[in-house]
Formats: structure tokens, C-alpha cells, sequence
């Protein structure tokens, strides 16, 4: 029966749905840094003792190494990480932790703190965005003009260097960062001091607090200031997108490791066997890259579900923010890891690549680029004529680049033999020397730009 | 920096992304139970000997001792449940523990043991559902009369007796019994003995596992049995919308707790006091309820999303499925058991529900059916009627009850005395006796079918 | 500047987003349906006299006329359908008009109406579905014993049927359908005499006009009757549940259309070329069916949130609801219409089918099953002996039914050259008897079956 | 039946699902623009003679023309703006018009129309954003000390000024026009040039195409270029968080009209009738600015769905991007401008704030914090001490401000009349003159900094 869950009845079911120590105390440190800068704050404006300030301080120290050494016992009838801190100074400093909680509210310190530990996850996701940046850009400086397929619809449309694809990543990579940096610029801004949601008659100083947190400002309004989550919910737009990005390169793993690719290799450390097929290696790795997607598009809308038609100020609803960002975040370090851990490991196939490259015309844009800038056709009428000759060349069975001169004359009397010189793959790609195209000189010289920009 | 997460390089990133036994353990009863059924058909079909099978089912039956006494070490490197307990059981037993996999592979067994686990979990939900429409239908029967006002865009429309509200709570929670019944009626197909993805040479019998787990019969084709997830997403969209009924309530009793409303008064045990505002009392649970569609939400378009376009037929990015059905199923139980616990802590007030009831004209309905009724005018010509009587009123500064007889007959020469007969709310609600109207002898009615339908 | 688009000022953009004739016009049919029904219980009840409804009768006729006419002018300035439709009905029949609003209200009648329309759509889908699985069932019929490889993680596990394969997703869109008709069944209550929320005072017959309309039974509730969109939420579900399922297919055939697969190929029906590069031939109708459940689980989650937390009974934010609705149901009907037409435009090369099937090694699993039927080792110590013969045969760079029987005896001494008879995929397919297994004599069984199930 | 809709069989289901010129001919002034600069350039770069380029610009200004007039063709068969405005050109022009399509494909035109058009849009919610910002400004400068209720939980927690309530949702859509333009930075780079995904062998000039159309450089990658959907995801994200800032304050503007709270008073200009209840005032278009959300998450949830997993480069699943992100450019357009409609349209109660403010003992707060600086006592002990008072006020039923000095000194013999100084509302708001905190003072320069920030 499913009242067994709840034998203690309405004591324990609103104690189970109202605690949030099971999860919010992942927010120790950030909690006991921002009282840290409360009190020196308390302390310099005179409404805490030096003393009394001496005190606390000691016992938040005493907290800390709690903490860490894995000694301090979180209790869940006190809730949420800030009493389960404040209870315990009071073990430790006696009635004069009280004073801490002068001119402050948990709604702000939780703003405070759930902000800090949001801007810690963008530094160290920053980081690891840039590592998968330089993973992607190692392996374009390695392949800068092998032949790869160019495909749109999943068909060979033109051929590029793969040096070329992998730059095309660490574009998308970037923009993430700009929208992770832009994100930590707007959330730094110190809700501390807001106090419950009007202010604080004590003369406090939200300058020194925001200062000692790093913050660039106060935020400018109490009641926006406890009622905000934008924060959390634009960190996990940018999340959400950073993913997409993944998944799509993890897509493009999980098909060029397939036997009817083999266009990369993985080795064993991004690839798992098979509980009853011996012979399978299986990309793992990327299927749960391109998986994640969901936890942080799952993430997003969970929390803006939320808030949608929430009256200010601050509501317990809120309370619903911090699982679905720990868990999203977590998720999207390890991606963004095996992503840079499978960029590194794979070797592309040369041979594979190549001959992939070339099946299925790919030089047919060249072809009508060449009766336009030779014969003077529009691009429109060479493009007609080139469907001849493609069609011709089926029938006869053979690639392009062999098809007879004879043949080639059919659709436009002044076509040359000069015409097979843009017809290899590595002429095509050679030729696309257009800014951003994939000429092996313009990958070279994005990945050192790339360099210059990112790392 | 982020790298110190991962200092073991690619093996610890591969690690920490494929393993799951942190969050599959909650299966641990699943598996066994298949594992056990699995072993009995095994041994019927001659394919495990007697002895075998015995050594086996001892070795069961420690690992789940084990596992209740939570002596049992789950181990990451062993990466999931299925392989922790198969492992144990080999050290348990020794290689004959190896049997026990025959004709089976990790991609049917985790379908049916996941299948097996929402199953029970839906039960559970079922009786929660149950208690919570036992509820509102006790507060019916305690309150079939009590005038209330009836709202449409919160604004007072007609009034309403208090139990015919609650009544329409039942109703939905009844149609969610029904969506996770539909649900449990449709995932109630064994996927094992699909093996890997094939079916297997093995002379198994797949109705002889299904019918030992309770399942109605074997899933017809093994490619589908174990790429169907279909289960966990109909699960979770029923959740989703259970949590967005009990969302709806939820406003209800945060509106009705505040001292704007006061319709309702909930007690300590399902409110909580504030930090720095001593006289506060809030309506955390209800807030917490209100906010809950979001995680269900989130979760269904989690795994919504990560089966997108996904090939046949396994793939591990369906190993995302687990996680965000856990917590959604964990989240819904909470809130229906916080419902049902609010609905029967909650005390209307009948004074100011009465009150309440009566301001705004809520019984311009009435006339307007009266002129109807006994003058014969069309329904169109009545309603623009009474707009011009309630405009009067609001002149005059008087309810409708009120307005003289002479100002009536100025939109109506035959309006006599008796038209004040239908102007108060108790003579409206009892009047709306039409099949499922607010009258007290339907509301009485429909309390008593309720009981009948759904408990 | 903005302000252009609303140069009238308030009554402009209130008229703009307040107007919903031009999407709800797509409930005309419904709507006068509706009106019909309640008409005829009306006249029955007495509560208009034969000449007014005969009146009415024939102002219903003519509109409907007007609209199939195109005739018809709907008025942005009477916002909804009903109003448009009621506001022409008095100009053709007069204030009689006026009585067909006797009883209703319309909260209650566009409640009706959408159900209707829901219904209808679902009807259209459910046929629409069974004519897909007819498509795979006719291929399955075409094709029972065609080698193709079994994927797991988009590696080669184990060689299955075609026809097998085909038959998956006659399962998937079976649980479709059933979902459809269950959602069918539960929103098949008729909200039409809830009027404004309450019930009404007339005498009317709800059962009458439910049982002309089709419905099973007036809803129970007057609130729930029009507060309840649970009918749109279930449909959006189950549509992204199928929207998810036709993905995945549409999945397989842009890989199976690929140079790299070629397992089938696609007429020019179902592909197009491009305008810069003549030899594509994109799979595009597939690519769009992998895109849909985008607009599906949009539409889902777009009003899963409008309802979150909304008070009853009826608030504007509901109409909401419907542009999500029709745009989702357009989507699915095109999607399923399009799949069903690529499974019968499209055809399998076996010889391309056959070679991949018989890549990796793929019936490693049936030399275990070997082993352990014929050696009697237990599974998992022969599915570490194939493993070390799977690694001696890429060795030596055969497939392991070319491995010498001596090298196989290296593994197991009892080896005999019986072993071979397992190895090839025919051999490996046409031993999964197993129920639900891919032997071909299971797949011809299991397409009469599904004949049977759902045609 | 269902193929009643695609009677043409294959071909019609075909171009339904292929067809996008029903709704991407909103691109028509982008497209005919990117053109422009196209052809300048390619006339600038010798790859189009002057007499050619003349010819064609001519064509497209007639085209322009045509569209203005309403007297352009649509043609689904021509599948999409780009070809429809390229065919009618050629029918205007001959075949020179071919020579525009030279050194571009579809894919880099659409690319840059849709990132033009995001742009265009993006400016226009600048100026509409601002707009409401300057709404809520003026209300703050007109209600700077007005008192209301500060709500937590929907409870009084302390009072507040009106104006200080106005100004949390200037910060708020403040941060919104912040992600807008962050967007609008980070998609202005030019895809024009990209080609179908390798660049191109035409001596082009990107940077004279990007610079004409205002973008700030050319895309630094030809396959990105072609691939990247960021600049709608990052829109629709942005526009989802700004909804959910709309949707809280149209929450509240529902609450503060109904009949409960009385708080404000909007006129007919944003409220409607009833069809049934006479007497109604229904706040519809706040309802409906509640409900976008929904709109705006359905349609980030859409996009972000197609894109998880997509390959590179083009694929015709992200046609699918330009309905979501039209509509929701829609609707987000309309709650803006109904928002900032209301907000001017509503006038505050000052005597139902005033007397809501002074309910359930507001300035408890401020009685501890009193006990905090004069006496000295730690919070938390003043916060019991408080606590105790309340439940004293309760007892004897009075406020706090009348609890007589005896009953005050019983938690604090220390306590003298000066207490009775901070327990007003107005003295508690004045109070607050932290840095963002309530104090009038505060209110009137924060209006005047908010003025100098977005105006």
C-alpha cells in the first residue's frame, strides 16, 4: 500500500516534500562564503560586535573543516542547507550566532548562494569548453586538407577537408561560451541584502558584500532581487544549446564508427562490448552524449513550468530550481569531457574518407561553376546542363571525371579538357578558397585564428 | 580547473558517463524477480538442470538477503545493476552462475525490469489516487450546500456549493486512474526472450515468464521488445497531467489560505513560518504541489527527446530513461500524498465563503433565465436585460436582491415579485438541478456514484 | 517602431490578442452540430416552441450553407465562432435567434465543439495509422527471409529478417492507436449543459443531446465539464508518442538512403534535388517526419504549461489550446501519411542487405548458444570463448565461418564441424523461433497475425 | 476517410510536407534584400556584368513591387520564397536572372534571410520592451510610497511602496532586452557566402555582402554557416524568459482585479463581458499574457527537439524552424504590448493597499530588528520574541501596533514606547533604506537611475 510510504502521516509527508537539505547541501561552500562577507559587512558597519564577529567567524571555520572532513551531520528536520548550518554554529559560538542572521533573509541567501554556485559551474564549464575547443582545433591543424564527404541530407554534396568539419565545431563551442559568459555577466549582480524582499533597516554596506563575492553590483531591487531565477534558467538555455551541439557531433560519431562508414576510429577507452554479441564495439560514449540533450532541455523546462504565473516575491515553488540545474549541469560537464575525450581518441580513416568523398559526382558544383565562369552560362542553365552530364554519366557508369570530352560537348559546344582540372576531389577543395570555405589554406589559417580567438 | 574532475583521463570520463549503477539499483528487486522467473523457465524447458537451477536460486535468494540487509556492495565498475548482481551471484555459486544468462541479454532483461518497476510503481500510484478522491469526496459530503463563488477568470460568476468544487477534483483524478490503468494494460507485455534483439535459438517459453511476472502475454516482436520505451513515456505523461490537476488545486489553496481570500484554513501541520517574518504561516506544501507539473514535465520531454529519432534498436542513449522516471514517479507521489493530506486538513469558512458568494451580482444568471422562463424572451434579449438591472444596482449601490420592483419592470413590464424567489444563492445553487449542476441533492448524488465509481 | 503594429491604441491590441476567429473558425462544422443537437432537446424539453426552433433550424442550415460556400464573412470584431455564427443567425432569422443560448453558455459550447473536432481528428488518425501498418505489413509480407543486419548501437549484432524489422513498427503504431482509443473513449463525456460552470435551472436532457452528439454520457461535473482540457493534453501526448516512433523510422530510411547503407532506394516521389548540386537526391519527406515530434512535443508542452496552476473553472488563458491542437494534428496526419507512403515507395537491395548482415561477425551469438547447448558450458564462459575466436579470426582476417576448426578447437575441445551449421546469417535468422523471434516462418506467421490484430 | 486529404496520392503528400511557401514567405523583404547585396557584390567582384546586374536589380525591384501590391503569385509548386521570387524574376528578366544565383545556394540564402528577419524582430521587442519598461517607470513615479503588501507565499510578509513593486519588473524586462541584444550581437555574423556548405572556387567578397546587410562580419566557417540554427534557439529562449516575466505580473493583475483583493481597477479597455453572466468583468487579456508561455517553451522545445542529433550540415528537418519562431515572435510581440497597455490602464486602490498592507502584522519584522538594535539581541532570539508578541496580538485580537507596552516588556523587559515608532507600514517602508530597498526615497531615485538606464 502506498500509505506505508507515510506511516507518520501529515508530519512526514510534508516533512518529505518540504526538506531540501538532500540536495541543496551542495550549496556548503557558497553558503558559508556568503556569510563570510556578511558578517565582515555586519562587523565594518558596527552592528556586529568585533568580538561577537570573532566568534562566528571561528565557528564558521569549525563548520567548514566539518564539512570537508565529511564529520558534519545534516539533519532533515532542519530543512535546508542554511539551517542546517545556523543550528550548528549555535552548537558551536552559543546565542551569538544569532547576530549572523541580522539584516539578512533566507531569501537572499539563498539567491546568494544558489547565484555563486551558478557562476562556478560557468567558470568551470568555460574551462571545459575551451579544452573541447582545442580538441577540435588539434584535429583540424592534423587533417587540414584530408577529403572528406561534405554532406547535406546525409548525401555527399561536396567534398571538404576534415580538418574543415572539425572547425565548424569549435564555431558552436563558441558561441556557447559567449552565451555562458554573457549569462555569468548578468547574474553578477549580490541579491544579498535584500533581506526578505523589502530591504533592511540596519545601515548595511551591499557594495562590500557584492565586492567580497565578486559581484560587480547589488542588484538595484529587493523584490526582483529575491524573486529572480533568470539566472538558473539562462544558464540552462545556454546549457540546453551547448548540448544540441554535442549531440550533433556525437551523431555524427555514432555513424562514422558504423561498419558502413568506418570513417573514424575509436579506440577501447570510448567504446563497450557486448553482453552477448563477443564481437561488438559499441560508441557508447557518444550515444550518451547525444542523449543529453534531454536532461537539460528536460532541466529548462522544468524550471520555467515553475515560475510561469508566479506572483512576486519569493514562493516555495522556487524551491524546485536547484535539482533540475545540480542535475543538468553535472550532465553537461561529463558531456562536454567525453566529448573532448572522443575528438582526441578518434582516428579518421584516410582511404575510407577519400573514396567516400568521391562517390556520387561530387564535383558537379564545380563543373557548373566552371561553364559559368568559363562559357559565361547563368548559373541556372549550367546547373541544367550539369544534371545532363551527371545523368549521362550514370547511365554510363562512371564518375564524372571520366566521362569523354565528347560526352562533356554535349551540353555546351565550348567545354575544354581544361574542365577535368576541377573535377578531383582535392582540386574542389583546393578551389573553395572563399572566406570560410574549405580550401586546406583557410583551415590552416582558421585553426590559428581559432587559436587566437578561444585559447 | 574542471580537468581535476576527471585527473584519470579518458577511463574515468568514460566511467562516470556509462555507469548507472548509481540510479539502476532502485531495480534491484525488478531484477531479481525476472532473474528468478527467467531460472524457473530455464529449468522447465530443460535448458538449466535441476540442480543448476537450485544452486542458482539459493544464490538469488542471498544476494536479495544481502541487498535488504544492505550488506551487498554495489560496485560503478561493474556499471549497472544486472551486472552487480550477476557478478555477486558468480562469487556466490561460482560458474554455474553463468547459466542463468542463457537465452536472455541485458537489453530484454533491463526492458523487463524497468517494465516491472513502473508497473508497481503505477499500482502505488493508483491507491494514491484513490486515498486522494477519497478526500475531496468526504469534504463533499461534509459541505453539499455550503455557497461558495463560482469562478470563471476569478471573477465571482455563479454560486457554487463547496462540495460540488471538490467534486471536480474526483473526476480528474479519476481520469488519471484511467490514464495509468490504460497505461498498465498496455506496457503489460513481456519483452523477455527478445535477447539481444533476435529472439533466441533456445527452446524458451516466453508465455511462462510473462505469465510468472504478471504480464498478459509476451511483446510480439523482439526488435520492438527492446526498443520500446513507450511504457516509461506514457507513464510520464500521465504523471504530467495528474500534476497539473493537482497544480490546479494547489493555486486554489494557496488563493483560499490568503488573507484575501481566507476561505480556508489549513493547520500547522501543512504550513510553515518564515525566517525573518515571525507571523507568517505559508502554504509550502500547496506552493510545492504547485510546482510539481514542472518536474513531470521536464521529464517527459527528458526521454521524449532522447528517443528522436533513434534507429533500432537498442542504443545506450536509451539508458537516460531511468533517471528522470524515477524522480518523476517519486515527485507525483509526494504531491498526491501532500493533496489528499491538504484536502483533509483544510476547514472552509462558511462566512466568508457565503460572503464571497454574494458579492458581484452572481445571480444575474438567474434572473436572466427567470425572464426566460416566464416572460418568454429570448435568452439574447434577457442577458442584455440584466446588464441594464445590474448597471441600475451598481448605481443605486445595491445587490440585486435589492433593486426595487419598479426599477426591474423597467426592462420588463411583466416582471412581478416573484422574481426575488431565484436572487439569493442558496435558492441559485439548489435550482441548477440540470445532471451534474451544483444543486445539494446532485452534489449529495454525485458523492455517493463517486464512491461507487472509484473507491 | 513597434507601436506601428497597434496604432489604435489599447481597443486594437486588446482586439488583437483577445480575437480567436482566426484559427477557431476550424470548429464551424462542430459548432453547428453542436447547436443542432441542443436545438432538437430544447424543442423536446419545451423550452422553445416548435415554430421558433424550426426557425433556428433552418438560420443552422443556411450558415452552414454560407460557410461551405465560402459566403460566410467572419467578423474579427465578434471574436469567436460562436458569436459569429450566432450574431449571422440573428440577421437571417431574427431575435428568435436568441433562444438557441437558452441553457448554455459559451464555456460549456466551445468545450463541446472542441471535443467534437478532437474526436474527429482522431477517427481520421486512427485510419490514417492502420493504413501505415499496412504498408509494413505488406513489406514484412514481401520480404520474411531477407537478411539484413540487426542493429544495436548502429553496430551489427545480429542478422534479422527484413520482414521482422518492418513489423516493429506495426507494433509501435498498435500501441499508438490504442492510445488514441482510449483517449477517444475517456474524452467521449459530453460537457454541453454544464452552461457557465453551474448547471443551469431549464429542464434540459443532457443525456439527449450527449447521445446525439455521440458521447457516451454527459460529463458528471458542471465545473470539471469546463474547466477540463485533459482531452487535447491526452491527444498532444499519444500524437508525440507516434511522432517519436515515425522519427525513428524516418531515421532509418535517411540512413538507409545514404551512400553508405544503400539498403533501399526511394523513387523521385519521395525525394528531391538541390539547386546547387544536380546529382543529390535528398531524402527530404524523411527528414521532415524525423523533425515532427519537434512541433508535437512543442505543442504538449505548450499546453501542459498554459494549464499549470490555473484556478477554476474556465480563464481566458484556455483558448490557448487550440492552435497548438490543430497545428499538431495537421503535422501528424501529414507525417503518417508520408511514412506510409515511403514504406511502400521504397525498396530494399538484398544484395547490399545481405553483405551487411554478414559484416563483424555477426552470428558470434549463435557460436555461445553452441556452446552451450552442444558443450553445455555456461553461457558466460562461452561468451568469453567466442570473444577470444572472434579476436583470431580478425586476426587471420576471416569471418569466423572461415575459422579453420582447429583454431575453433582451441576454445573448446568438443568442437565438432556440426559448429558450422550456426554460422551463416540464414542459418543464425531461421533458428530465433523463439515467439516474437526473426525466423522467417515467425515473421509470415506474425504479419497474418497483425493482419488479423489491427487491418 | 483519411486519404480523402492526399486523394493525389504520393506526389500530393509530397508537397504537403515539402511546401513551406505558406509561411516562409514572411521572409519575402529579407530575401529580396540579401539579393541586393548579392548581386551588388558579385557586380563589384566582375562576376556579373554591370548591364546583367542592372537588368536583374531592376527585376527585383518590380518583384518588390509585386509583393507590396498584393499582386504576387505564390506558387506551392515553386515550394518556397527563394524560388518563387527566382522564377518570377526570370520571367521578368529572361534568363539572365539565373546569373544571381551564382556563388550561392539556398542554404546560405535562407540562412540569411531567417538570421535578417530574427534581427528585424529583435529590434522591434527592443522597442516594444522599453516601451513596457517606461509603463512601469511611470506607475513607480506616480505610486512612489503608496503602501501595499509585500507577499511571500502569497502572505503578507512586509509592506512595500507600489512603485518599488513596478520597478522588480523593469529590472526584469531589463535583463530581458540585455539576452535580446546579447542574441542580436552574437547572430550578426553573415552566412551569405557559405554556399551550399564549402564555400566557393567565385572570387566573392563576404565582407562587402555582411557589411551592406549589417551584419559585423562574415561566418567564420562555411559548414557552421549553413548548419547553425543558434540565433532562433537563442530568440526563442530569450522570448520564453521574458514571457515568464509577463506571465508573474499578468498573474498578479488577475489577482488584483478579482473581487478578493480589489488591489487595482483596470476599464473596459483590457477587460470583457460575459455571454452569460451579465455582471462580469473578466481580466481576459491579462489571462492570456499568462498563458504565453506556453507559446513561446512550445516553441523553444520545438526547435531545440529537431536539431538534437542533426548531422551536419543541412538538413531539411530545419525547415521546421520557421513557424515556431514566427509564432512565437507573435505572441510574445502582442503580451509585451498588452502588458504595457495594462499596466498604464490600471489604477492602484490606495485605500485597499493600505488596509491589505496592515493585515497579519506586516511589521513584525521590524519589531525584531528593533530588539536587534536597541537592545541587542540576536536575531534569532528577537525572532522568538516576536514570534511570542504575535501570538499575544492574536490572543487579545489586535495588531501588533496596539499590543499595549506591559504585554511588549514581557519577551523584553528593556522595551520602552519608541518601540511603537517602528510598527506603522509607512515607518517600516521608510525604514527600509538599504541600498534597492522599499524607502520612498529610494523608489523616486530608482525610477529616475531606471530612466537613465533603458530609456
Amino acid at each position: 500500500m502506498w500509505g506505508g510510504r507515510f506511516a507518520g502521516g501529515p508530519s512526514e509527508i510534508m516533512a518529505a516534500i518540504n526538506a531540501s537539505i538532500g540536495f541543496d547541501r551542495r550549496l556548503h561552500a557558497q553558503d558559508i562564503r556568503g556569510s563570510r562577507a556578511h558578517l565582515d559587512m555586519l562587523e565594518a558597519a558596527g552592528i556586529v560586535s568585533a568580538p561577537d564577529a570573532a566568534a562566528i567567524r571561528g565557528g564558521l571555520d569549525r563548520v567548514e573543516q566539518e564539512i570537508a572532513a565529511g564529520r558534519f551531520v545534516f539533519k532533515p528536520e532542519l530543512e535546508d542547507i542554511h539551517m542546517n548550518i545556523e543550528a550548528r554554529l549555535a552548537e558551536l559560538v552559543g546565542p551569538v550566532a544569532g547576530r549572523l542572521h541580522t539584516a539578512r533573509s533566507r531569501n537572499d541567501q539563498v539567491a546568494t548562494d544558489f547565484r555563486l554556485w551558478v557562476r562556478d559551474e560557468i567558470d568551470a564549464l568555460d574551462a571545459a569548453l575551451a579544452d573541447a575547443q582545442a580538441a577540435f582545433i588539434e584535429k583540424a591543424e592534423a587533417w587540414p586538407d584530408l577529403p572528406m564527404p561534405g554532406f547535406t541530407h546525409l548525401q555527399n554534396g561536396q567534398p571538404v577537408a576534415f580538418g574543415h568539419h572539425m572547425l565548424a565545431y569549435v564555431e558552436m563551442l563558441g558561441r556557447d561560451r559567449g552565451r555562458f559568459a554573457d549569462a555569468r555577466r548578468r547574474l553578477n549582480e549580490s541579491p544579498l541584502g535584500a533581506a526578505a524582499l523589502a530591504g533592511t533597516p540596519f545601515p548595511i554596506d551591499r557594495g562590500m558584500t557584492a565586492s567580497a563575492l565578486g559581484f560587480d553590483r547589488p542588484a538595484a531591487n529587493s523584490m526582483d532581487a529575491v524573486s529572480d531565477r533568470d539566472f538558473a534558467l539562462e544558464f540552462l538555455a545556454a546549457g540546453a544549446m551547448t548540448a544540441l551541439h554535442l549531440s550533433r557531433f556525437a551523431e555524427e560519431v555514432v555513424l562514422w564508427t558504423s561498419a558502413q562508414f568506418r570513417f573514424v576510429r575509436l579506440t577501447d577507452a570510448f567504446t563497450t562490448g557486448s553482453s552477448i554479441m563477443p564481437q561488438k564495439r559499441n560508441p557508447d560514449a557518444a550515444e550518451l552524449v547525444r542523449a543529453k540533450p534531454g536532461r537539460l532541455l528536460g532541466a529548462f523546462t522544468a524550471l520555467a513550468t515553475v515560475l510561469k504565473g508566479l506572483p512576486l516575491t519569493y514562493g516555495k515553488d522556487m524551491q524546485e530550481d536547484k535539482e533540475p540545474t545540480f542535475e543538468a549541469a553535472d550532465s553537461l560537464m561529463l558531456a562536454i569531457a567525453a566529448t573532448a575525450g572522443m575528438v582526441r581518441d578518434m582516428e579518421p580513416d584516410p582511404e575510407r574518407l577519400r573514396e567516400a568523398a568521391e562517390a556520387g559526382h561530387p564535383t558537379a558544383t564545380d563543373l557548373a561553376d566552371w561553364l559559368v565562369r568559363r562559357l559565361g552560362m547563368p548559373f541556372r542553365e549550367a546547373h541544367r546542363a550539369v544534371g545532363a552530364l551527371v545523368a549521362e554519366a550514370d547511365r554510363r557508369g562512371v564518375p564524372l571525371p571520366q566521362l569523354p570530352l565528347d560526352a562533356m560537348q554535349a551540353v555546351g559546344a565550348g567545354i575544354d579538357k581544361s574542365v577535368y582540372d576541377v573535377l578531383s576531389v582535392e582540386r574542389s577543395i583546393a578551389a573553395r578558397t572563399s572566406y570560410g570555405g574549405t580550401a586546406p589554406e583557410n583551415v590552416r589559417r582558421a585553426a590559428a585564428a581559432a587559436r587566437e580567438r578561444f585559447l
